[in-house]
């Protein structure tokens, strides 16, 4: 017999559903709330910046399945299923008895998990009649998802791409303008909140909380324009189930069920992705799989942060989100993971975290990139500096299992793969990447005040 | 039933051998020549500067099938069997009658075909004792699959990069560097021919002629040191056979047989890869099957070449070539395909073209990057450079099916991703691209002079 390396789903069983894990849980995630009315918001307030039925999504808490529509199934045949693949080289180069899986979503035509999400997102936005989308993009992975999800589906893009990025990333800049998106550095002049920056202070770089202003002024100003966003929402976290949905079924194949689940961490959607439908055998009670959240060092809300109501941007436009939190002030190092430097977990990780669920993992840039070079070297694969995070804490996983004798089974998320990222391997190759510390006086501030 | 999309082999069903055309061609290729002598060479005197195996299979005509070693194999599992892709986006794109189908070789983790080749020749090399590979890079899609190739196999590799590209295109020379290869920008101070070009003249921005010598240069003079090539060679187009090898049996899961097979041409390893196990049934008289190799019309030698005795390289190292040529001191225009900027075909395209088993079209640069576009709006994934052309004559003949009100299918090899070579497509989007017309005298200039 030969070893597989590979499982691969035929198209006909792309998953049909996705998974709802809020209808399963026991303890459902607290409401969003108005901040000025201070009453818990339902599907209809957010209909003026989402299309409808994402909006239902968002507050579902009853329907454990919800239908993959045919149009959008379709689209994911494009990519998907993806692989799931045996880490034989990692496990070698580690010397480990972990038998190691990854699920590699990196094969998506943008290079990420991302288009799980920006597919639906536009397919609801079409066929609710509206012609227009807008997003803000930070490193560009998002903006290049959802520029190509509305090439499929016919809608107008516009992406606020942070000023600083905009010049320093032309490459994901350049695939969203291929794809057929107008792409605008943030602070621009189509808006009244980035005039004001702008006028204020002409050499301002941007940031992703002024690019969201703009995002949601265009979109709300506009007419038949609505706004998109690629995490921290319930309705992203729901999308990417198609992960796990996939990963259980070719666990299957492999005749293994994992022990340890493991994704990286940034808003939470991979780690949602790849996790919820397993950990649901949890909520039931028939499994103890361990579900490893790892966050960069320098962000870490999940190992340092607060369980409270915070906001979702830094300028307070968005509702109150019941979220562990650094504080929406919270600003994060210039660390080379763009897609982790957020400052809080969306509302069903918070939750499942509070009720120990799940468990958080902090990881130093360094060690990021060592876990990185390592797995590109054993398995081919350069992975995003995001997914570094989720390798560097499948390595710690894999070396314990070694010292502990047991042949653990562990399962990783591989979001991405960093070939548009190749500047951030240049600086860790001359060593000229640092990690960065967080006093408690330094994360208290932000995080304590409310 | 639903529409399938992607047709995929098991991971038993990868290829265990490789098809060797020259020993089923009718008329064989003429050998090559020792420039000194004038004698025709044998497997011996490659022995050299390569591989003693990789010398046999050079000049094989004689073994219709050769093994391919169980643990090549083992590492094509990485990424092989490729996807055959139905493109029904790009179809309704072209409101075309013609069923098109593509065989997605970007998923190799280096993002091109190359990787088929370097494994094998890292493995050859290294079972026969040699520990330290030299080759040169251009854009840099060869080096980086020896880079990996050499990682996996424990080889030390040296890769002297165009001086121009070293500097303008950083990213693939840090994914040469993540896979530990080391990366000397040519002229460099290492090699005697090196030292000579830099002593006479600082500035000079190297060409792959120079790359090659100093490669070459370095093997020669360093113990247990080998050259290698990435493409124009028979051994070459002897491993790109997996790729046809799998796609004949992918185009039977998909119940049909290509009319028309397309593939880009530089020096002719991806087209020989796709067509070769196609074309055998042409040799045997059984199918009709047109082969197209796609060529840019500022580097013509399959259109517009002569068929004689050459040299492979600017500067006369290399045996002398029966082959289409542009004549070895033809500088090509400066395109952004960089794999397509080769003076000539190998000696099986050579050959095979002579006889009229094989068609050349000549694409030009614009009309490249439109293809790609529409590829990459259609079917999501953006096409390297040298890919749009494989593209671009595929739209042609799917343009010419519709006229015909024909339902043809063909077949093209999408050889790789562009998501490293974004600035091209900067380019193209704002419109800075041009065209390059060659007069019959100036390519007569080259091509006429023996």
């Amino acid at each position: 017999m030969e070893k597989k390396k590979k499982f691969i789903l035929p198209e006909n069983e792309i998953p049909r559903q996705w998974y709802n894990v809020a209808a399963e849980m026991i303890n459902k995630p607290q409401p969003y709330i108005n901040p000025g009315t201070k009453g818990p918001l339902k599907a209809e307030d957010f209909y003026g910046l989402f299309s409808e039925e994402l909006s239902r999504q968002e507050v579902n808490e009853t329907d454990t399945w919800i239908d993959i529509p045919e149009e959008v199934r379709e689209q994911y045949k494009l990519y998907r299923s993806t692989p799931l693949v045996r880490a034989y080289g990692l496990e070698k180069a580690l010397d480990t008895p972990a038998h190691i899986y990854f699920k590699n979503e990196s094969v998506s035509p943008v290079g990420s998990h991302k288009l799980n999400t920006a597919l639906p997102q536009a397919y609801y936005n079409k066929i609710e009649g509206v012609t227009n989308l807008t997003t803000e993009t930070g490193a560009g992975q998002w903006g290049t998802a959802l520029s190509f999800a509305c090439k499929v589906f016919g809608l107008e893009l516009a992406v606020y791409m942070v000023k600083i990025s905009y010049e320093q990333k032309p490459y994901r800049r350049s695939m969203m303008q291929t794809w057929g998106a107008q792409v605008i550095p943030s602070p621009s002049m189509s808006t009244k909140s980035g005039r004001k920056i702008l006028t204020e202070n002409p050499q301002y770089q941007g940031s992703l909380g002024t690019a969201i202003s703009e995002a949601i002024e265009l979109a709300t100003q506009t007419s038949n324009c609505k706004y998109a966003l690629g995490s921290v929402l319930n309705h992203v976290s729901l999308h990417q189930t198609v992960i796990g949905l996939e990963a259980e079924k070719q666990m299957e194949m492999a005749e293994e069920y994992p022990d340890i689940v493991i994704g990286c961490f940034g808003g939470g959607s991979n780690f949602s992705g790849i996790s919820f439908p397993f950990l649901r055998h949890n909520i039931k009670g028939d499994k103890k799989t361990r579900f490893i959240a790892a966050e960069p060092s320098s962000c870490p809300k999940l190992t340092r942060g607060k369980f409270r109501y915070d906001f979702g941007d830094q300028a307070g436009f968005t509702p109150l989100i019941p979220m562990y939190t650094l504080g929406s002030n919270f600003t994060p190092s210039n660390i080379h993971a763009g897609g982790l430097r957020y400052h809080g977990a969306g509302s069903l990780v918070s939750q499942l975290l509070k009720d120990g669920y799940i468990e958080g993992m902090a990881i130093d840039q360094i060690e990021s990139f060592e876990a990185g070079v390592m797995f590109a070297q054993s398995e081919g694969i350069i992975p995003a500096p995001e997914s570094n995070h989720a390798i560097a804490a499948t390595i710690k996983e894999a070396l314990k299992a070694r010292e502990e004798g047991v042949a653990k089974t562990i399962l990783f998320n591989l979001s991405g793969h960093g070939l548009v990222d190749m500047a951030s391997y240049d600086k860790f190759l001359s060593g000229d990447l640092v990690n960065y510390t967080l006093t408690e006086e330094t994360i208290s501030k932000s995080r304590d005040t409310e």
